[in-house]
């Protein structure tokens, strides 16, 4: 686990964590020094012990130690921490792709003050993509259902330029595929999302559905995908087809992802797919305000951790 | 009120509702024996009576015949119909607008016959506005959640054009207007989303936050409107935000909808601000399967006819 931005609530989860009993050890990439600090103030018991301790008791937890640059004050956004944000997460992916660990579960990182500190960062999965060279698709997942994104953190004017045939073909691929390797769906049932209102309502709000969607999705029928739509989204998102579906896809960040977190608000988790390692978030940001406060909630990290430890389990049954 | 598509549900929804106990006294804008012939379809009794009689009869429906252009067969869409469906709209509001009636509610229509059919027709909002010469707001609303938009039927791609200082402002005057004057809120909170994902997230996934909407909303806050914003939509639709609102402005269609669907399907209604006059619809389509088939869901109609008799309670207590 990396805990992510140093100034937010990701070292509280860290001790929070500690306390929590857990089905697989959890290892956090970070400095010592942060998260003792964190536990005094949360008033929460943490004995730092080492990566492969061979057993872990309750409030004591597993680091791999990665120094801050400088001093991390809770709800101070520092540009000189970075550098060390970056490194928790190459480390911890490094480590995941040469196998000493199973899986990656990430903390929250704040992006504005990576770019500040002179970095191009645009979000924790495009970071994972390019230190792995994968296509990676965003998926997040709560009780009774799953948003994947065909784009994700980049401006709305955007969005319509980036909807190609060949990048819908490559995520429909990696959804399908990690559907069935990683949540041990045998033919996964998923539900297209139109990118205009209406789903273009026949050509006449936009003419995407007609040229780039509807044919890409009926080829891929063809090869033996299970694809429902393009449908309009504000219709796809009720009992009569959500029931069917396994996932939705969704054309951009905000068609699908106000939908998901207002039903799993707290509890829901990102995951990262199309990469060569497993890799679950939280589903939430860095809440500055509530950093040593005690207040933060837990349960979007171990909805992560849990859901990270699943998708290990259905992998080594496939 | 005005059915419609006649190959849809709208007048199976008709029939229905003249089987139920109403506050007010409902006057259907329709073809007499389309009406009929569906009743017989659906089994239920039907007498119309003129549009000013004095009592109704439970299975009786108060009617201002307006004849059908061509035959309509349930589920087949004819380009011949449209002018009759326009008739209905046209009628119904003029009577709206000389006083003869004091609100107007209306059943699903299909865009896409109406534009074959060589009319341009965005919607019923865009229609209604022509008609009555004003700028409207289209705003859901179900138990719990009002969502109002600053752009309606358009394609996605040209969605961040269409967010102007000028459009911004006179769509958030409505709004907070009407709250006003047909919700009985004295002083409406009303949240405001980002255009893009995260907001923009301090300028890195666009500038129209920074450029646009933050400065239109704080001299709209100097004016004295009670506005919160931008937020990111993927957090605002949470209870810690919603709890706090009268209503949420999203920048665009299936930024705001998907949500206020998945909440209330079945029971939301689509009400138009800034209009002369009071209008309310049904918040589905033409459902052609349904049509005839007794299946239809009459719980939106119900809705929309109640939410308009209360919208012309409140503006008479105003």
């Amino acid at each position: 686990m990396t805990p992510g931005e140093p100034a937010g609530v990701g070292p509280d989860l860290c001790v929070m964590l500690a306390q929590e009993p857990l089905a697989a050890p959890v290892v956090v990439f970070a400095d010592p020094g942060l998260l003792e600090r964190r536990a005094e103030l949360l008033g929460l018991p943490l004995t730092l012990i080492p990566f492969d301790a061979a057993e872990a008791e309750p409030g004591s937890l597993r680091i791999l130690p990665v120094p801050l640059t400088a001093e991390a004050q809770c709800g101070r956004l520092n540009p000189a921490n970075a550098d060390y944000v970056l490194d928790t997460l190459r480390q911890a992916t490094e480590g995941c792709l040469n196998g000493d660990f199973d899986a990656l579960v990430t903390g929250p990182v704040h992006k504005g003050i990576i770019n500040d500190a002179g970095h191009t960062f645009t979000g924790h999965t495009e970071f994972l993509a390019e230190l792995t060279q994968a296509h990676p698709v965003m998926m997040l997942a709560t009780k009774g259902l799953r948003v994947a994104l065909v784009t994700t953190h980049l401006p709305l004017s955007e969005v319509s330029h980036q909807i190609t045939p060949q990048r819908l073909e490559r995520v429909i691929r990696i959804l399908d595929c990690d559907l069935r390797r990683h949540f041990g769906l045998t033919d996964p049932r998923i539900l297209v999302c139109g990118l205009n209102p209406h789903a273009g309502e026949g050509g006449h709000l936009g003419r995407e559905e007609i040229e780039i969607i509807e044919p890409t999705l009926e080829r891929l029928r063809q090869g033996g995908i299970n694809l429902a739509g393009p449908l309009p989204a504000d219709t796809l998102f009720t009992p009569k087809y959500l029931q069917q579906a396994d996932a939705v896809l969704a054309m951009y960040h905000d068609q699908g992802l106000p939908v998901l977190k207002h039903l799993g608000f707290g509890r829901a988790v990102n995951v990262t797919l199309g990469l060569p390692i497993i890799r679950t978030s939280v589903d939430h940001g860095t809440a500055l305000d509530l950093a040593g406060s005690g207040q933060a909630g837990i349960g979007s990290l171990l909805a992560a951790v849990a859901m990270a430890g699943e998708m290990v389990e259905a992998k080594h049954r496939v």
